[in-house]
């Protein structure tokens, strides 16, 4: 058990007719994961109990049906909405039902970061079709929180996997839209946030490659002039300022690069150009972690997985590594703030 | 060594001042290359001689100096224009006279493909800086190779890893422009064309995975409409016309897919959907193939790795594969050609 010391964490329950529910119970039977955090699990008991059943596992935590009662309680709480019914809802469909529950499941768990009761949110996996039945403007988790959040400072996806981040300049866009949409404040803003993002996580000089955007980087400019006019010249700016970056980098050698420990992190012009090469990595065991905002947000990057739903063989492993990224921000958030507060009453 | 029914395959020594003398040196030293074909090796009998010392081999093969000498030999045979004397270039260094030399054994090693008189034609790797010095219009392989022949069927480049294949729709262009480029015949040539090479290569009922250009494929419509409105309908009408392709896939997850055995090729839209992905999976051991030719000509996939040139540390892995492919292709079309006189002489 996890003791009083340790940060406290909202974990909330996503899409209840993918693997969210087995992924959820698998958490709480996990001993590092419930050794590292003081865990508040947001969702309906039954779901949890369904993946229990799915996942072979018996949970053993106290329920309670209040934020008040959760947040007075000194250690793993299951935080009991009574919002689903599991009969409402198909495994391995999209519902509403599904989606409405998990959209709840994660509102609470931002409100209790935003009010600062815990020091990161994690959820088990979305789907997307079935958020968008329960909230027609939902585009995607960037999107959603800064509504929800009515932030206005810059927040970003990243991929990480055994260490190694990917951040991308644009995301869910069509293409054709790439070129236009990359500019060198929009590539600053992103190695900026990247580096404050590593340096949260723990690590302490984050050293950032940045990739190309044309083939061979435009080979001197026969295939595209991006690299000479944009991505050079904030690169430069960015080394100016401080940050560890470096490129821009063929996209197709910058990840090689990556791998054999060249860099921190890849700083991506667009969606496929990290994520093709993130799921070659490992699949499994990447999270995702929004980024940006006043408390980390963490999730496993894979889907809800439809297809093997109920099953039992889910791997944990990105949704245990999640938690665990979440717990080693949360912590080092805390520790900095307990310094700035000695600092204060030193002068 | 290669008995008198191997196929006959032309080696063009490719840039002198990179790797390419090593690796030639290398693959002459190789029992399995010199077994598997007859090597008509065209260069310069020097450059091979510090190939052979920066390789630490000795080879020992009878120097002719026409076309017709080489044609004769009933085995290996290096042909030696002796058009470059190695102290007038620098390892590591861009030079025209190391492009022209390149350019010099490659049209030889094509003239005797197109003749018909080897099977294939394989090259080490070529510097395109130095090919552009030495032929100001050097685009790449493909275009150049097509002016070379006057060629004006469809050819196309493929790189090919353990038996993983991938073709592009677009190559050597900006990324902004993809989009426009990419079309529904487009498509289709290229569904055909990789099928044909496929089975020209020994796979006899290709399977060929068809990437997305948008991230998730552009999620119903919500990130672009090239999968619903182009690469969709080419994928079906390819079904129509009998070819094993299917898609499209998002092209972060079909390259995972094809890794793990469920197609032969992945057709991607864009030189880097591609290039990622075979570079992460297998960077040192990669062959491209310039296929559509009336004969195949095959090469490493890496560059001439100025860097490490010299050093006899260069991995020969991807030099062999090319000759392998180059000489299974050219038995696979001899065997082809003999069955068809047998069914003319039949009838």
């Amino acid at each position: 058990m996890s003791s009083n010391s340790s940060p406290r964490l909202a974990l909330a329950m996503g899409d209840p007719c993918g693997v969210s529910p087995e992924l959820t119970a698998g958490l709480l039977a996990d001993a590092e994961v419930m050794e590292s955090a003081r865990l508040i699990v947001i969702g309906d008991r039954r779901v949890l109990a369904l993946g229990e059943t799915h996942a072979g596992v018996k949970i053993d935590l106290p329920v309670v049906t209040t934020e008040r009662e959760a947040l007075t309680a000194n250690s793993h709480v299951f935080c009991d909405l009574g919002h689903l019914d599991p009969a409402d809802v198909s495994l391995g469909e999209i519902s509403l039902a599904g989606g409405k529950s998990a959209l709840t499941n994660f509102n609470k768990a931002v409100e209790l970061g935003n009010a600062g009761h815990v020091g990161a949110v994690c959820f088990t996996p979305f789907n997307k079709a079935a958020m968008r039945l329960a909230h027609p403007s939902y585009e995607d988790e960037i999107v959603y929180m800064s509504e929800l959040l009515s932030f206005d400072g810059k927040a970003s996806e990243f991929n990480i996997l055994d260490g190694l981040w990917n951040a991308r300049v644009t995301s869910h866009v069509p293409l054709s839209e790439v070129a236009s949409l990359i500019n060198q404040d929009i590539i600053l803003e992103n190695i900026e946030l990247t580096h404050q993002s590593l340096v949260a996580s723990g690590v302490e000089s984050p050293r950032i490659g940045v990739a190309a955007l044309n083939p061979h980087a435009g080979d001197n400019g026969n295939f595209g002039t991006e690299e000479i006019d944009i991505i050079g010249p904030a690169v430069e700016e960015g080394k100016r300022r401080g940050f560890g970056c470096d490129g821009p980098y063929p996209s197709d050698t910058v990840f090689v690069r990556a791998r054999n420990g060249q860099f921190d992190a890849v700083l991506t012009m667009y969606h496929d150009q990290g994520q093709i090469a993130m799921k070659l990595i490992g699949f499994d065991k990447g999270v995702t972690l929004l980024g940006g905002y006043p408390f980390p947000v963490c999730t496993p990057a894979h889907g809800t997985a439809y297809d093997i739903a109920g099953k039992g063989v889910a791997n944990l492993g990105a949704s245990r590594n999640a938690i665990l990224l979440g717990v080693r921000m949360a912590a080092l958030a805390s520790k900095n703030k307990d310094a700035q507060a000695e600092t204060r009453m030193a002068g």
